[in-house]
């Protein structure tokens, strides 16, 4: 095979996976033009690929409008192993609900966005609607906070400079001066409390989950302004929190030990 | 662009899925030798496959040990729209909970298995680990079994020669004529109740959720027989199920206006 096959053949997986992505802004349907110019990629090439998907299952079409099917989520099935974070993590995130009858979610940090990886909601649910895979930015999370309080200074300054930060309320720490301020304050105390800085009316607290030194992701519990305030997620949720990420962490740790064998 | 360029590309595709699926078994990191082995393509094409998925963040090697990170899950992500099955019904999902104290499922029909598209989990937890977008067997279910129950005859005796069923408890109906019979009684009673079919222990009520005359999926209600009868899951759980089903089809047709106006 020639190494110039070879190039086209990462270019074609590497322009399905731009057009599986444009469907990520939650709105519906998309026309094949839609999609052309959200990824800029020519139309024949994106009527191409949705065939294929179609082809698949993954992809269908109703008077010209395309959308993803539900067969779509098998391709990410496959990161719930059994020794995979969010498995391990259920039994403990249902315990935090149940102590504080808050949402308990984990996240882990990939670029300046938060992956929410494992969620496990409070009977009165949030309305912010966040599910498993989806991304929030990290500078305006508690779990995205907790997580860039653990990357080396040169780790950071590489994520900042690479986009400006954006502003949802006037509370964002969108300043890079003052958002490095901020996680000097996690680093010091272990913990985050964001109090609407992404939603007005949402608040929430996040720890860090430690193994073998280094953070796996975080564990928040989320609630809004009627029912907490900074006081009540400082000294009642975050010790619920904080115990549940050290068992996390050791239950992981037992489930992985060829990672942890092999970092020390 | 040739005919055979073109045929390249979408092969290039369906065989990165394949790996992808490769991994759907939640054993945890799989090597290039274990992947080539269970999807049937050479070594070198896996592995060029894995490099691609690792470039766009979607794979990683520890040790010659293959896993998919969790950036991976962004790829089902755009399911999820704001029309979608899952997040019209999750507010519905939440009230069954909260009225019966069980786990309450979304699942819709691919072949002769179950999708699971949303699931609001009780406080107390069921030990099957059932997550959003996996696949369990129709036949042994009980979302499964409304589902089938609305397939046409000819559907259903295409699917039931494609593949034998498989038998997972003594009270498993894994029988084509048994199972006929059954799903003639779900089509009378318009519910399925499953006992102990699929896991021992487990038992689950489910309805069709019937939208502009078709099942766009089925809502059920899992738990153990420590919990729940047979007598409890028909006369108090199936009731609550069947007022969200309503609901959740009148949101659903609401929220998809395009759908049923182009159907009838």
């Amino acid at each position: 095979m020639s190494e110039e096959r070879s190039r086209d053949r990462i270019q074609s997986i590497e322009r399905a996976v731009q057009v599986l992505r444009a469907f990520n802004r939650r709105e519906g349907p998309l026309s094949v033009a839609e999609i052309s110019a959200r990824v800029g990629l020519a139309r024949p090439v994106v009527r191409r690929i949705l065939l294929t998907f179609a082809h698949l299952g993954y992809t269908e079409s109703t008077n010209g409008s395309w959308s993803l099917t539900p067969r779509i989520l098998e391709l990410g099935s496959g990161y719930f192993t059994a020794s995979s974070l969010p498995e391990i993590s259920y039994t403990y995130m249902t315990e935090v609900v149940e102590r504080t009858g808050e949402t308990c979610s984990i996240g882990v940090l990939d670029g300046l966005e938060v992956i929410h990886v494992a969620r496990v909601e409070d009977r009165r649910p949030l309305p912010d609607s966040v599910r498993v895979g989806n991304r929030l930015p990290a500078h305006a999370t508690a779990i995205g906070k907790v997580l860039l309080a653990q990357l080396t200074e040169p780790e950071l300054t590489v994520l900042l400079a690479s986009t400006a930060l954006e502003t949802y309320t006037p509370r964002t720490v969108a300043d890079p001066d003052r958002l490095r301020e901020r996680l000097e304050l996690v680093r010091e105390r272990g913990f985050d409390v964001s109090l609407e800085e992404l939603n007005p009316g949402q608040v929430a607290v996040a720890v860090p989950i430690l193994a073998g030194g280094q953070a796996i992701g975080a564990i928040a519990a989320s609630s809004t302004t009627v029912r907490e305030t900074e006081q009540s997620l400082t000294e009642t949720v975050m010790p619920v929190l904080r115990t549940a990420a050290d068992e996390i962490a050791r239950a992981y740790r037992n489930a992985n030990p060829q990672v942890f064998r092999a970092d020390r």
